[in-house]
């Protein structure tokens, strides 16, 4: 087994059980199904929007069928152990930061390999993290992932960013996964210990000035 | 003509009425084309979502222009006759269930019959006849389908799966066809009618624990 | 370049700017990176989904890298020159017009050239225009544009519409393109000033009528 696959093996697991995790935590009244599905969508939707947008056939859960038992056992493993999971968020956000860094490198590095451009691969390494959540926030309603105010989904574009720069300098390829997935969660710790935001794209002043106009 | 083609014939024109009363019950003002679009999206999006994560193409109503013509016969049937359709709920809720019951098996099948594993098929049965409603719902802000709280989803997973155990046990295939709709229907009839829920995620007991740590 | 490539740019820089100056107009807080994710979906979006549809791979945005530059120049542009933008809402008003005209026609076009059926050609060119709005209100849990009261995806229909039916009376391609693309906009520009909407699905006479019955 190569690395990469190890990793995309644990990313998955993860997933499914912030997926399945995020759903109880909303939802008391959620059952098994509910919790198992959103689980399943959290941990397959950005690989497979990604494989689809890139016309890779066939989706890899499809292919490899372990896959599916390792997101049963994630959700398994969620619903049994949530009683000890006693500080939930902070599980569950350890369980997403390390879904979504382990994500991007393998699909960045996926989308490289089929040969498609860098910044090609940039996205898709970042659809790959963040879109199986995004997919999940459609679904139960709630504000998406992607406009959280923290640095989430920018995280990942950037996480590829450095990947693709270090694979340009020729880093070997199994130490540039793992120190460009540290990278990826080095900065969510960051980016949610100091509350760092990016730049709004109105700013205030402005922001005055044309409500005065937008208002109907 | 097949009796799999009937079937994909009359669950289309079903889930075109489903979707096409479903928005007028929910919205007074709304016109014939977003009623229109809303019972085309319903009728296609399973089988849709399903074809294109398998990669077959063409879709199955891009290639065969009847089920168009089928949508549209099933929207301007719901329109003109809605006044005589009295008990909207009930009408809505047999029309629905024959759509999903029949669906779940079309889309089994027509997985298998692409040489993917039982454990897919399932899966694809199940997005086939649901997955219509979860795009409906998504596009008009409801909460999808998938998390109310009868057996929905789940009734046609295990539907799916009770057809692949009968094809295991060399059940003649047009039987299991009709042996597996009727086990869907009953399903959903006797949740609906006994007020059937699976098991909760998350115990109350568990619950009122670990709320204590998740709260901010 | 072909008239049409060059139509498919200027449609994807003016969504760019209707994308990114959408969620502007939400929501004060949204940081760069949100914006720029808005108005990529919305530049993309339907022509995405279109492609996917057809199977037409690679996805014209994935081919071809120059189509995302003009996307950033697009965000860009609209970040820095909203202050002088100062009637925002008739400028997103005017470059959402153009966008959705330019996209049906192209839509309409490429699916044809595709060897599609005529309707399919016309359900495309619909999906072209409108769909990168409707995912952008699904990300943004929005009423989706579609179900608009005025005039909006039915105008796009009429006018794939209108471009078959001049294509088939063997009028000039491009100048069938321009006539075409000035309908959208007519249509569009005529529905807002005067506000015309399309019939009620649902009579308020016949609701009245099947609203006791609905009632749980």
């Amino acid at each position: 087994m190569s690395i990469q696959y190890i990793l995309e093996l644990l990313g998955t697991f993860f997933f499914a059980m912030s997926g399945a995790l995020a759903v109880s935590e909303q939802d008391e009244e959620q059952d098994w199904f509910g919790a198992a599905f959103t689980g399943f969508v959290t941990a397959i939707g950005g690989g497979t929007l990604r494989d689809v947008l890139l016309g890779s056939y066939p989706l890899v859960w499809i292919e490899d069928i372990r896959l599916l038992y390792i997101i049963l056992a994630g959700i398994a493993c969620s619903g049994i152990l949530y009683r000890w999971l006693e500080r939930l968020r902070r599980t569950l956000f350890l369980f997403d930061t390390l879904g979504i860094s382990l994500f991007t490198i393998v699909g960045t590095e996926k989308t490289l390999s089929l040969g498609f451009r860098p910044e090609i691969a940039a996205i898709m390494g970042m659809f790959s993290a963040v879109m199986g959540g995004v997919i999940r926030d459609m679904l139960t309603n709630k504000v998406p992932v992607l406009f959280r105010k923290e640095i989430y989904s920018s995280a990942c574009l950037m996480g590829a960013a450095f990947y693709l720069v270090l694979a340009g300098l020729h880093v070997e390829r199994n130490t540039n996964f793992i120190v460009s997935i540290v990278f990826i969660i080095l900065l969510r710790l960051a980016a949610v210990r100091y509350n760092l935001s990016l730049p709004k794209f109105r700013s205030r002043k402005c922001m005055g000035k044309s409500s005065r106009y937008t208002s109907p």
